[in-house]
């Protein structure tokens, strides 16, 4: 299996070392690329046009075929927004953990009220957000040890947020005829569980789409590497 | 244990296979009838107490006592009808992400209108259904390889609808005083879960009931034999 | 880490017996008390402000510092009115499968009418309640074997109702200090799902805080007391 490797906000490239890894060893094949606005990309003003344009440039300067899409969290939408630049380079697309928002709206505007209010307070006057320790230690990494903790934060950098404000154009995402997955690791505690859900509540949105569901939280990547790996070969796979 | 397993919609006892091997090895005894209506019993017209008195009829010829009588999916319907035939020769009612429904319903009233209509559009001129491998792959054998799914799929054989669309007397089966439990396999994507449950959508009508919650999916018996069986047998005894 | 362990209904200090000696095994340090009106401190008319103080004398009789204070089920509830009395000795709550209730509210006012009607008809001329084996065995010990459930039932003892119908002061604990964790096993069976979760029913009342999801149900101190003292630390840990 080909994987093209879609990181979150906060993250790039990076956080899919272990998996990577694991699932080359299994004889698969990787890509992952840094989003534009995260990382050394580091750019507050980007758009989603540009975000999702990066991936399908990706795709296709690497003429890759038969890819496996998968989007993280925040990457979701990204996916949504590209894979109908590339309808005929993908076998499936895999969201794990992540948004699947509807057209015309923007990926903040699914941000529960109770977090969507600490996130403006904690903006920087550059327009990005840096991740608090704490709620990453536990929100995201809540099943993880406190080292494991320590070291994904390492590889965190700020996020841009003009561009989760943006109302999106879906069009062409409900009936691209390439087959979903939704991984969904239920211990995730991004957030508040009473008024959100991954699972069923963004993946509903995939209309029809196979499910499947693992322990462990938001931050498999960094918290068990194998067991996102597995669950992405059984998400992936025909 | 004494086990009486009853399959689902389009299976037959042959579903069992791996399951019954699992348990007979753990020394309990299995017992699995193909339902009139399916396999080599095929027929479009067959009633629901025709299928009923088909449970309890294999259960009285061979004599059997201290049953635990198991019913998966559609089966879980048919259990509920049968066991009021034989509550004395009953130890214990086991529905495994199986429906649970009320007095003057059907099964299908059940079914999401979502997919209701594919199943209609679906429906051979002979009143039958049978299961498209694209659904079955995706949402009931999702949490397994594509060979498993291949391999299961031959199992499979058109399902009669009539019978699902019948509303069911089921008096007595409230009343009757035979412990209950439901067996929920988590991952289960018959149905789209933000519209209907197993549980506790349908474990809910069983009253007082033990609930055993496993890893997987609705197709156990091939995805996962030794899984369902070890279920089974925490949903079965004592 | 120091936990300071505090039970459930009909239960006392013995009950976390096995998951002390794996804590300890580990490296870790473990109290646990009787709260009085249970075991052998069996008292009908022991109300919630005797129970809490029960618990900070415990833990300031013996100077313990940076505890972890762990509350199961009604244990919960006694967590919530003892910590604002010991702030500066705790370190962190862990809420297994616990109520966390509302200021001026009783433990009782979040029992399902479907159960609390079974309780009050079952209560003795004393005041107490005797949890009869077959409620606990398929409610509390479902995910169990038969022999375990009457081991484990040996344990019990009658719980006295009174202080459950107090409305608690709470005034303190939402705004105390103290870090948060809520350790979810996902197969409990205590009150109807349908009517009633741990997580996120009560969870959600903590505010900000770690969740931590296991498989098992209500009483893993005796279905599987290894996989309750990992779910503790990965809640407890810094």
């Amino acid at each position: 299996m080909r994987f093209v490797l879609v990181h979150g906000s906060w993250h790039d490239a990076r956080c899919w070392g272990a998996v990577r890894d694991f699932l080359e060893t299994q004889g698969h094949e990787t890509h992952a690329l840094t989003l534009p606005g995260n990382g050394e990309r580091a750019n507050p003003a980007v758009t989603m046009s540009e975000t999702a344009r990066a991936v399908t440039d990706f795709i296709e300067e690497r003429d890759l075929r038969d890819v496996i899409l998968v989007g993280h969290s925040f990457g979701g939408a990204v996916v949504q927004l590209a894979a109908p630049g590339v309808p005929g380079r993908l076998k499936r697309l895999v969201f794990y953990n992540a948004y699947v928002i509807e057209h015309g709206r923007s990926v903040f505007s699914y941000v529960p009220e109770s977090v969507a209010g600490a996130f403006q307070a904690l903006a920087s006057p550059d327009g990005t957000l840096t991740l608090p320790f704490a709620f990453f230690r536990d929100h995201l990494m809540n099943d993880a040890d406190h080292a494991t903790a320590v070291a994904a934060y390492a590889l965190l950098s700020p996020e841009p947020l003009a561009r989760s404000a943006e109302p999106l154009d879906l069009t062409g995402f409900d009936t691209l005829p390439v087959p979903r997955s939704y991984l969904y690791a239920y211990g995730d505690n991004v957030f508040p569980a009473a008024e959100f859900t991954w699972h069923p509540g963004m993946s509903k949105r995939l209309g029809d789409f196979r499910l499947v569901v693992i322990p462990g939280g938001h931050e498999l990547m960094f918290s068990d590497p194998k067991a996102l790996g597995r669950g992405l070969v059984t998400a992936g796979q025909d």
